[in-house]
């Protein structure tokens, strides 16, 4: 369990969480004294939030960290990331929406240019483009091993996921790829006795994948990393008692949520409208819910500062839609920092905004921005302590001790 | 040892600390943007000592945990309250002032009502009241089982504490309260072989006190929950070098603080004035004094804002009592939120002013309140930290390395 001391703790209630995570949210000034993208944007209806609710800043993973996607929203929904880790090849494969259940072997694929004697040439295969790569994932497709199913799923460029299924299969193997060139791939190696026949297996999908392969110029091999499993990460009902929905234009966000056991909740369009329309069809079902917005850290990536604080204030616009639920706590933060002007995820606190109109305790802080958040009343504190907070001002958690 | 780094860099020092804890001092506003009780009360001594000294916000157990008085108090002397446990029948015990010994077992017992064939009716007898409820524990007070000692106290209306002390007790013993109506109470039951002999006697005593009870139309049976013994703490004084003295009103605080190893001053009154001059007589034989002030804490559960304020008023009065014995540090804070608004303990962090005029940093808030405390120097912290925090300001620790 993520805190031992709440399941004991838990009782039922019909109240309502709303996690709402602008991805990459936290950002910097590009101008000495200037205002951060978050500053900058007009957020009238957040503005009013901060106003009656409360501020905080929160710290994905440790102080100095710069998170990944998957740890940094593993620890918004209350799990340690240094603790609890998903592998590589999981969180790859869940990143474009391959389903990687319990026993199943999960691997992150590149492709190569191997040279006539078999020895590596390039490591991305001339960085080949995904127009290039992508028929070659579905002859990868078509590669059959006796005994097990594989998926395989297209990444981005010369990257692929690729998803083996059947009995006994153990991750425990080795990466395949030397990191340098002038060697031929390595041979996916078992750490342990019980993990060779998955090596073999392996092995034997990667030798015909090398033969559908063999007419390409540029990516004619391929190699294998991060071989992982379903980390049986205590369910979400569980740890905090939760019936819980994800909500997430992006595979990668829903296959995180789906880790913890949140129900992905499938819809049409990619606007923060279409997000919140869904969470109301929903919101009879669920005790929590998990709402993504992507393009706060696409924007903070392209280093497009105003683009950000667009998307900021079109989420702001938006946001009367959920207000009209009356949940009893609203959330508003994000899962890292973005700043446009690193064009990078970076370590930075993030912004965070607990409304929770019954039981908050204001600290007159007028405005959702990071300055503000600086002199917020809940301090700095730890991103996977936001769900027990949730739990206290939604009613669901008892008194510990007499 | 609750800090295993804190005893090897204890040095002897005739400073003297003070900790004043008003119970469930930190409050909310009852109307948007309004003050709080501890901010809406007339405070002057305590808002120069915050100006002259530091403010922060104390966590009692952890982000979002509403707590109890037991571990609301443990954390404040230093102990993690989720590592060190007190069982429920010995909080019940020591808090009706009932010394729990290494070795005895203490349980909270229940008066029910039982019909002819023996199922409970009521699990709380009808909730006969404290004045029904006294003689008949003065009928279980004489109850005597053969080998054992047994002391038994009034609670409240239909509740008590039993506590027996013999060689060899052990108190891995079930519930005997059902949880439910309609069947008999359950036998006192051994989950380890250890505990067989001390459920026969726990069982004999209950079967003795049905018969004294037998004539009595509500209160004709019993349960008993929550067997446990002394959780033999680390000594305050092994643990901070301090010897420490409590003075509260309040039978449960004494406990708690005898718990651990402080000597409980006995005292007539029950105004902060009367506990004050209680500390002064005390004041040349102790390091460090526990005050407890209770009103706070019930004015709150009772929902009386104003009420609550004007006992942090009359302590506010008194303070110069302690004022004028100078003491090296003064740390000014409560065990836990009773916010009037929420009349119950709350998982709001706690206000805290530490007052150490030759070493405190200041942080320029000018007034003793949540508001100013969310912007103290000391920021935001675990309870437990008090009390190394409060060594440092009286020159008790040592440089920890070269």
């Amino acid at each position: 369990m993520p805190f031992d001391h709440i399941p004991p703790l838990l009782r039922d209630s019909s109240s309502k969480i709303i996690l709402l995570v602008m991805d990459g949210l936290g950002g910097l000034p590009v101008e000495p004294g200037g205002p951060t993208e978050l500053e900058a944007a007009e957020t009238p209806v957040m503005d009013q939030l901060a106003l009656e609710g409360v501020l905080g800043q929160i710290t994905p993973i440790r102080t100095g960290i710069t998170p990944g996607s998957g740890p940094a929203h593993l620890a918004l929904f209350g799990y340690d990331p240094i603790e609890y880790e998903i592998g590589r090849g999981v969180l790859e494969s869940v990143g474009v929406g391959l389903e990687v259940g319990l026993g199943d072997i999960a691997a992150r694929g590149n492709f190569c240019t191997l040279s006539e004697d078999g020895n590596i040439v390039d490591r991305r295969a001339g960085r080949v483009s995904s127009e290039e790569a992508k028929p070659l994932v579905d002859r990868l497709k078509a590669v059959e091993v006796p005994g097990v199913a594989t998926e395989v799923h297209h990444v981005k460029e010369y990257r692929f996921a690729v998803v083996m299924r059947g009995e006994n299969l153990n991750p425990e193997i080795l990466d395949t790829d030397p990191q340098r060139t002038g060697v031929p791939p390595l041979p996916a190696t078992a750490q342990t006795a019980a993990a060779e026949p998955t090596a073999v297996l392996f092995n034997q999908w990667i030798s015909k994948a090398k033969q559908v392969l063999s007419d390409q110029p540029k990516a004619n091999g391929l190699t294998l990393r991060g071989f992982s499993t379903d980390p049986r990460l205590p369910t979400f009902k569980d740890s905090f008692g939760l019936k819980a929905a994800a909500i997430s234009v992006y595979p990668m966000y829903r296959g995180v949520a789906s880790l913890v056991g949140m129900q992905v909740i499938d819809f049409e369009g990619e606007a923060p409208e279409d997000e919140f329309s869904t969470l109301k069809v929903a919101w009879d079902d669920y005790d929590f819910f998990f709402i993504h917005i992507k393009k706060t850290d696409s924007k903070g990536e392209d280093g497009d500062f105003v683009g950000k604080a667009k998307i900021i204030e079109g989420v702001d616009q938006a946001l009367p839609q959920l207000l009209d639920l009356q949940p009893d706590v609203l959330m508003i933060t994000g899962d890292h920092s973005t700043p446009a002007r690193m064009k990078t995820h970076s370590w930075h606190p993030v912004p965070f905004l607990l409304s929770a109109p019954a039981t908050a305790r204001p600290d007159d802080q007028r405005s959702f921005g990071e300055r503000a958040c600086g002199h917020g009343g809940l301090g700095d504190f730890p991103s996977m302590n936001t769900l027990p907070l949730a739990l206290a001002h939604a009613g669901r958690l008892e008194k510990f001790g007499a």
